[in-house]
Parts: C-alpha cells; sequence; structure tokens
C-alpha cells in the first residue's frame, strides 16, 4: 500500500525484526519496562559519564575527578553523591600523613558493568571524525591489542543488528 | 604513604592500567580529544536515545515515533532534526495512496553502529530490578538465544576491565 521512492541517500541499514505479540508495536508499550531508560536515568548525563571515564581510568580523589573530568566542583560533588547513591560508586576512606581522614570514590561491580557502555560509546564517538592518531586508546594489557565491543548470542555467535529480533519476555516460552 | 581504611562496604573493582606517558595522568587532558564526549554530544539525551530505540524496534513514522517514545511532538520533532543532521538517522520519502507525500526516517550506517551501545545500555538497566519476566528481550534471530556484549581485542580474546590498559595513541608504536 505504500509507494516508497528510494534515493541513493537515503540508503538504511536492516533493523530488528519484530516477534509475537511485540510484531503489532501498538500493543505494547515498553515505557515503565525499558532498561535502557532505566540505565539512563542513572548515568544518561555528560557529568555522570566523564566522572565515571575518569574514575575508570583510575582517577579516586575529588580533586583528581573534578580537574580531570573539566567539571565544576559543585556539579561534580552533586554527580558523584547521585553515583554513591545508585551504588555505582563507593566511598572509602584514606588518611594521607598529617592528614584528616578523606574520602575516595572507587567503582563497585555495578559500576564496573558500565565497562561494555563506556566502550562502545568510545567506539561510536571514534567513528565521528577522522583524527585516529591523538587521544587516548584502550587496549588488552597482556596482548596490547586494541579493543571493541562485539555482540554475541548464548551460543556465542556473532550477531549483527539485522540478525536481531526483539520480542516480550512474557511469551519465552518457559521450558525449565 | 596513604593509609587505606578499607572496609567490606567499600569493596572495589579493578580499573584500567594507565601506560606510558598516560600514567602522569595530570601530563594529559582528554578534553577536545574524547571520543565518548563526542558521541554523547550527538546522543547524549534521554530523548534521543528512546527515539533511537523505537528506529531499532522498527518505526520509521513521525507519529509512531511520537507514540513509542512518550515523547511530546515539539521534542521529538527537534530531536529528529539533529539526529538528521548529525547523520545517525536520514529521511526517506514515503506515500499512502490518497495522501500526499511524507517522508519517515531510517537509520544510516552511522546510525546503526549505535547498536553495541543500546545493547549494552539495556544490559545493565537489566542489572537494576529484579524483574526479569517483564519488558522486551533481543535474541539472535536464527537461533532464538539471548545476545549481549563482549569486550574483545583484535586477537579476539576476551578482555575483562581490569585487563585493560589505556595509552595515548601517539605513544603507539608505528611499525607498519
Amino acid at each position: 500500500m505504500v509507494n516508497r521512492t528510494d534515493t541513493p541517500a537515503a540508503a538504511s541499514v536492516a533493523v530488528m525484526e519484530r516477534q509475537g505479540g511485540f510484531a503489532d508495536r501498538d500493543a505494547w508499550t515498553v515505557t515503565g519496562t525499558c532498561r535502557m531508560e532505566r540505565a539512563l536515568a542513572l548515568i544518561g548525563t555528560r557529568s555522570a559519564m566523564v566522572l565515571l571515564r575518569e574514575v575508570f581510568f583510575g582517577a579516586t580523589r575529588f580533586e583528581d575527578l573534578v580537574n580531570r573530568s573539566g567539571l565544576s566542583e559543585a556539579v561534580a560533588a552533586g554527580r558523584l553523591k547521585e553515583l554513591v547513591g545508585h551504588g555505582v560508586l563507593t566511598r572509602r576512606p584514606y588518611q594521607e600523613p598529617g592528614s584528616r581522614t578523606r574520602q575516595e570514590y572507587v567503582l563497585t561491580d555495578l559500576g564496573g558493568r558500565l565497562f561494555p557502555v563506556l566502550v562502545s560509546l568510545m567506539e561510536w564517538g571514534e567513528l565521528l571524525e577522522d583524527d585516529h592518531d591523538t587521544g587516548v586508546e584502550l587496549i588488552h594489557k597482556q596482548c596490547g591489542s586494541t579493543i571493541d565491543t562485539e555482540i554475541r548470542c548464548g551460543n556465542d555467535h556473532p550477531v549483527a543488528l539485522g540478525d536481531t529480533a526483539v520480542r516480550m519476555r512474557t511469551e519465552t516460552p518457559r521450558t525449565q
């Protein structure tokens, strides 16, 4: 019923296949159950992500986090408090000789599991400009080779976007 | 020189090792070259990501994108225009019988390469609540198994956060 007029400029890529009841997308809303939105509610700001970047790079102390993120002290303090409240970071006391005990910020296990988010964002940002000789790169310590993200299924097949389907979980056959 | 007082609540995970000149983190800034920030400047808002989610799920038309994202028409229109301007989406004309030609929104190759970002965010959001029977799941069409992100290096080793190092690219040995 639809007359498409494709032009070379309108090249598009295959998206996900909707399966089961989810094929009728108007019958379902993901509002309230969307994991991506839940994640973004906690870490979906530039300030949260630049602080997390610096924590991933090894910064722990408030003054280092402020200097390296380029955020103001007020913004950094507010965001760090939120990240601690959400269980992404935790505070750990430290004391330098002659100084009072202070708190540093370290990743929790939950925070560490943002690793693929950080890598996939860096990887995508890499596509945006042709300056591949500058900036930092992430490598595998043991072999020195650069790292990237791959999507794989439980049977260890590499999975492209066009090979992906989306369905409601309540329709998943329960065989176990 | 630092006296750490670790408590059980302050458990932390290994982060990246800084190599070469980047070990002296104060000597380097990633400001202006950070790929992650560059990515976030384009897609680092909730509205951009919920629109992209719906495009990945197969929506193309403005009214569907508005309904399924839950955004207002004004916010959706502004964000879609930006995503087209950044080359993440492209407009494609379509015409239904008896109607004027309209534009739908489809992923470009660049947009499609956000697939690991979307999957890694959904995966992390999954950790935040214990409601694993609700919402949608992403599966490999060919085998039906659920998908997730893995970090691998160029030598195909799976790489954990603690096995990762970060270094400046200008220090990369140029052997080829």
